[in-house]
């Protein structure tokens, strides 16, 4: 299907046949979604011998009667699987609640209001504040920049990580640039794994910029390998400390798609300076995170060892998913300029670039054919794709059959949009 | 014991005398600890179903995999409980994770930082912002304050509520008080219950101060009776309602102290418009409570008969402790004027006031006997108790022989104390 050879007696043979195609889907009822990165039920059965696990012993490790209050940073044992989550020291590890997210948030929160270096570090004294956002990127990430007032500048992701060198640059011009969101493995949502070059330069970001710039490292798909031999990420913490800019980076992971994705555990990992201004404010908002669960999770993953075989097993619940994706996309759009995307080695997306200006159309032509696909926009900022073309196909949560079927609706909204838009040109 | 009336000699008699009872008890080498409101390990065993009640059932009663994210304000079965449990509709509930502390932390944040209606007005942007704190009080409530940088102006707990008088005197003549700290139900430590005038009062504050103005509502002890025939506590949501305040107080609960006190459930009642500036926020610093949480104890406390009947085994755990308390204090002081209480209906603290001036040497006295005591002062902001004389007595975790033998120094180090304050006068 090459458009650019094509006559206009092709385009609306063409379009005829794609818009009957189009109809019999719409005549099929369909109510497909593939919007979120969510576990499936059965992914999330992998885990439900939680409910149960402690067989009545409420007590830790070191005797904590989790039951109870206190223990701000977490239970020392779910500490250590942090830190082997993450490569970093034992002592860089706060455990919080079910949400990285929310750690995040409490991040950014400290940073913003009231700063990691005592009160007038607060990035809100500092007059305008902006933050590099890789694109495509999450929309959670740029929804609390948004929400805190945090102006957001976009960089190109490439296909070893972010655009470093438009990076680096844009710090140098900028001091107002106060940090940079990263997902390092399997980027949401292109996939994109970041060579260590990437990772060095990052961690070295933190002595380009001032004092109080902070990377915000979600390192949300650390263990999410579709296939058994992929590489492990070099840790950002060595190379921070290699360059002396331990403050610069602050790192999240979870287990929310590893056990269950709303009662899971959090980590976070943080140099000793910024652990303490974090944990200041923690200590008033909070008497201690649910230790029950943490205790919970210990039993289910005493070890990385037990944490990688059921990693495993989520891999080969997902990867039949990503075929279907993959192999739809290559057979409709392999021989010619439709679309563009990355192959998936892990995470819970494909990333889809259409022909600029179609992403909305697609996205709109699906809902009509009953396929929720994540709104066009919402991997960049401000939900302003300034091309209109990035599309985020999360295909994790319906069947494989289903997947199939959404994928093909997806497939025939692609090449409509296309055919319509080459014949109005 | 009559210190007003004894001779010198007499003085210096009983002197010795403590002090000789004092060095007995110091070799004794006890290790007491009566400091904070936690439950004991019995009564947490009260709830050891909780982990495996789910027996393999993740689903909610409208069909919610707990398991997965979303469900921003709770199960509606949660909400349900929450709604009874502060005399709410249930439309007014959000069910939040393990801590109402973290959501006053939150409340107070959306406050200062973001505004209940626009940015326009979050009490950072209208310059000194101060709060009315009843005292005394609980200390992380004032720690709350103090991290926000809100001044905080106190107010004397009378025997049915903040002096009421004072508080809309103050309120009348300083915009600037933007809210107000409260625990209705065997408040914080004095086991105060507010009187259902002093509720509809503080219900209509919100019409004599400013928009702004927020009732911190913190009903941590609404369920915990020492009695069976104590009275319900009126609602306060029904006086804001008549007088049109809706919008003027946040409410709090849990069941920290009912199932675990690390691993609870936490509940926040709030107007239609307070909610939703709440969870906007909320939104983009969570996708979700821990639900799996929330369903277990739905089907530990399926309805509040169940809840009552848990709440009266903490009761029968909770009152030989509390009596031994009263029964020491009555017995050494019932007929001096070394120390005053109130009688404890509820909650999990007896407010001691020493003689003017000796709170802090009868702490420091207990503490080199063995007995930790919360430190002098912490009942009031800053940490100031000007008249240096309150003391607050958590017995909930000791021993009920534990707790007598920690009464018993308590008194010694009173009166110890007071004898030595009349003998340097």
């Amino acid at each position: 299907m090459d458009l650019n050879q094509a006559s206009q007696e092709q385009l609306q043979q063409w379009q005829a046949q794609l818009q009957q195609e189009f109809e019999n889907f719409k005549t099929q009822g369909l109510q497909l979604d593939i919007t979120r990165g969510k576990p499936s039920s059965s992914q999330l059965d992998l885990s439900n011998q939680l409910d149960g696990i402690l067989g009545g012993d409420y007590n830790s490790a070191n005797g904590t009667d989790v039951r109870n209050y206190g223990g701000l940073d977490g239970l020392p044992e779910m500490k250590q699987l942090g830190a082997e989550i993450l490569s970093v020291p034992q002592d860089m590890i706060l455990v919080g609640g079910n949400s990285s997210l929310t750690l995040m948030f409490q991040a950014m929160m400290q940073a913003y209001f009231f700063g990691y270096a005592g009160a007038e570090s607060a990035w809100q004294n500092q007059g305008t504040v902006k933050f590099l956002c890789p694109v495509p990127g999450y929309d959670r990430h740029f929804a609390i920049c948004e929400h805190f007032g945090i102006d957001m500048l976009t960089v190109p992701m490439n296909d070893d990580g972010p655009d470093m060198d438009q990076a680096e640059a844009m710090i140098k011009a900028d001091p107002s640039i106060k940090g940079m969101w990263c997902v390092p493995k399997y980027s949401n949502p292109t996939g994109t794994v970041y060579s260590a070059e990437t990772i060095e330069r990052i961690a070295k970001l933190g002595a380009i910029a001032g004092e109080g710039f902070r990377v915000f490292w979600d390192n949300a798909y650390v263990l999410h390998d579709l296939n058994t031999d992929a590489p492990a990420l070099p840790s950002i913490a060595d190379y921070c400390q290699r360059h002396g800019t331990e403050d610069s980076v602050l790192q999240f992971a979870s287990t929310s798609k590893v056990s269950f994705a709303g009662a899971g555990v959090a980590f976070m990992a943080a140099s000793p300076a910024n652990l303490a201004a974090f944990k200041k404010t923690l200590s008033i908002a909070s008497i201690g995170p649910d230790k029950v669960n943490q205790l919970r999770h210990t039993k289910l993953f005493p070890n990385m060892a037990s944490l990688k075989a059921h990693m495993a097993k989520h891999a080969e619940l997902l990867r039949p998913r990503f075929d279907v994706v993959l192999q739809q996309l290559q057979d409709a759009f392999g021989d010619n300029d439709l679309g563009q995307w990355q192959s998936a080695e892990g995470g819970y997306f494909v990333s889809f670039d259409t022909r600029p200006g179609l992403a909305k159309r697609v996205v709109e032509l699906a809902a009509e054919a009953g396929v929720k696909l994540t709104p066009a926009g919402a991997t960049y900022p401000y939900g302003n794709d300034p091309e209109n073309r990035n599309i985020r196909i999360a295909p994790s949560v319906p069947k494989v059959e289903e997947v199939d079927l959404a994928m093909q609706v997806f497939v025939c909204a692609v090449k409509l949009a296309s055919v319509e838009q080459a014949l109005a040109q």
